[in-house]
């Protein structure tokens, strides 16, 4: 397998730029598009007025992050029921850095990647030079596979990705489903990588953290964003958790991870992680922002519904994943909507082979154009 | 080889925390005290404002940075008389980040490192698997190693770092000897990476960047950082430049890179960015700031000459690399420095093996620190 000569963003990217259409909607990468919330703000602004006076400049930071937002990640863990202690938090510049970083920690070099999935997973174990098994994440498994759904257990274990709310299909996984691949993990020497960059638009019963399962602490890294959490997709601010019951031959893994980050990264700046422990303590700023993106994505999930068009996602994610029309190639719809409707929609097959004839939209876009979208796709279906 | 339990400054950070002695003199790890230069502070506060407003809030950053600072990068290359076009130019979060992720771009697998060095090079090199040689970087050769001191060459090619003026024993490379490297490397196939970070440091007629070597752009990337020409460690803004004549047998190397970084990383933040460009533009006030580390310097290097104590570094880096007294070791002086003078230097053999009976001491501090170290230290020599 090769790696695609463009990162599927930015191949649409180009593609948009390329079509010359003015007054385009786009529902496609899923970048935040409100400003930072108010409170979240101050702390910014604040944080770099610091860096300008002698008594409050701040040098290179903690490898590892500052003190004060570890706190602020221990509060959010424990409102999921997670006790976590500060060595088991290491603050990223988001989630993509440490998804391609941990890589060098692990033996392991087969990686199992649902199909289709966020491309920086297979990417980066393309780059890495690691094999891959694809397990296919589809209508008949409701795009939740399960170990079951493996045609054999592979000997050496999987670095297992799972992402949940999933990217592309914004489905979730509940406890029981979460528990197969955990207890498989266990069973397997499996490692999983855990992706819970959306987990703060999950409203049903479903959990927000891999370590609210029991047997985790000892097979799973949690990797967290709050790029979608607070439209810090520009401020670039998240954090990975690894808990100290993870052990290796060597060494407890989280001491591993520090030393591999000391060696290769010189911290998160002062100023994102200020923004950050306040964008963990504001819950309910963070609440009301979700909301709105929530609201955008339901109003397109009742619009699919009113049409007939086979949606998942949506309820507890800000992505929805459609089947395209008339059994349409996504690279061919996406042309239609680009070119008949001037909506950016993310190609399915973009995600994995797996994702042929689906589409990727999200909610990240103003109401405004939400209902724009909506109207001007009920004129094309 | 293997790969150090700590890394070396975690190491320092360690025994310095533990001695418990107040009034210590920190000229050690080599961070900026002072704040941010008025009006790169300026830009900084401004964008992190812009960030809170609907109307000028920022998403996902480009991969390879914004055009705005780009810009600037163009204008100081040309003050080098380099001429830069956009795709040759990455963005950043420090020099760190990178020297890892390039290592991902190669098939050489053997790294060529001075010892003693910046020892991020060596350990960057372990965790991704690759042969280090090391060259030998003593009096004997002025700490200037040359393709001459090298034993034998080496068939397939090196990763040759040279960081120039250098990290830790404060030398420069002048434009004759630093052309024997570039010569060597294109005939021996071999890949130079050039560490500039210290670049503003340099006052002589030195090459302040490899790409002023004819024959350079086809064999070498530079790697750069603000964070000692504008006191960014904590701001977290730098830059790495792949020209377009360095070529594979795929594609242009810069491509490479785009590729690998659009999967492995999410772009350096918006606020971070802005005050890199008001840095890379207002060359007056960082030129006030370096001058004030270097007076540090030669005020230290100065007092090493009274002495009669060798002492290399300090005229265009913001690095001293002074010989222990009485033949001590790196370790053993290390800690009659801090406890005896409360004085925390860098031990040379943390930086290699060659660096045994050496240690390194920085300009960053405060006037008034380095002069009560000077009378701490005259007091103890």
């Amino acid at each position: 397998m090769l790696l695609s000569k463009n990162y599927l963003f930015t191949e649409i990217e180009e593609r948009v730029k390329k079509c010359g259409k003015k007054d385009i909607i786009n529902l496609g990468i899923g970048d935040a598009v409100r400003p930072v919330p108010k409170k979240i703000n101050r702390s910014y602004v604040n944080s770099a007025k610091q860096m300008g006076a002698k008594s409050t400049f701040k040098g290179y930071p903690p490898i590892s992050g500052y003190q004060f937002i570890k706190e602020g990640v221990k509060k959010r863990y424990k409102r999921f029921g997670v006790s976590l202690s500060d060595e088991e938090i290491f603050i990223s510049d988001g989630a993509k850095t440490d998804l391609y970083a941990l890589l060098s920690l692990f033996s392991t070099s087969t990686a199992l990647i649902h199909n289709p999935s966020y491309p920086a997973y297979a990417d980066a174990n393309l780059i890495y030079g690691n094999r891959i098994e694809f397990i296919k994440s589809c209508r008949q498994n409701c795009f939740l596979p399960k170990p079951c759904d493996l045609k054999e257990n592979y000997g050496n274990g999987y670095l297992i990705y799972i992402c949940s709310p999933d990217n592309p299909t914004g489905v979730v996984y509940d406890k029981n489903a979460l528990k197969l691949w955990v207890d498989y993990a266990l069973n397997t020497g499996s490692v999983i990588i855990f992706d819970s960059a959306y987990a703060d638009y999950i409203r049903g019963d479903y959990p927000k953290s891999i370590f609210e399962l029991k047997g985790a602490e000892s097979c799973a890294v949690e990797v967290a964003s709050l790029s979608k959490t607070a439209n810090f997709t520009g401020v670039r601010c998240g954090f990975t958790v690894i808990k100290n019951q993870f052990t290796t031959d060597l060494d407890k893994l989280n001491n591993l991870f520090k030393r591999l980050k000391s060696a290769t990264f010189n911290g998160v700046p002062f100023v994102s992680q200020k923004a950050g422990e306040s964008a963990l303590i504001n819950v309910g700023e963070c609440l009301k922002n979700t909301d709105y993106y929530l609201e955008n994505a339901k109003m397109m999930r009742a619009f699919f519904n009113d049409k007939g068009i086979f949606a998942v996602g949506g309820e507890n994610s800000p992505y929805l994943f459609f089947e395209c029309p008339c059994r349409l190639k996504s690279f061919d719809f996406f042309d239609i909507l680009l070119n008949k409707a001037g909506i950016v929609a993310t190609p399915g097959v973009g995600f994995g082979s797996g994702g042929e004839g689906f589409m990727r939209i999200s909610g990240f876009n103003f109401r405004k154009q939400i209902t724009e979208a909506i109207n001007r796709m009920d004129g094309l279906f």
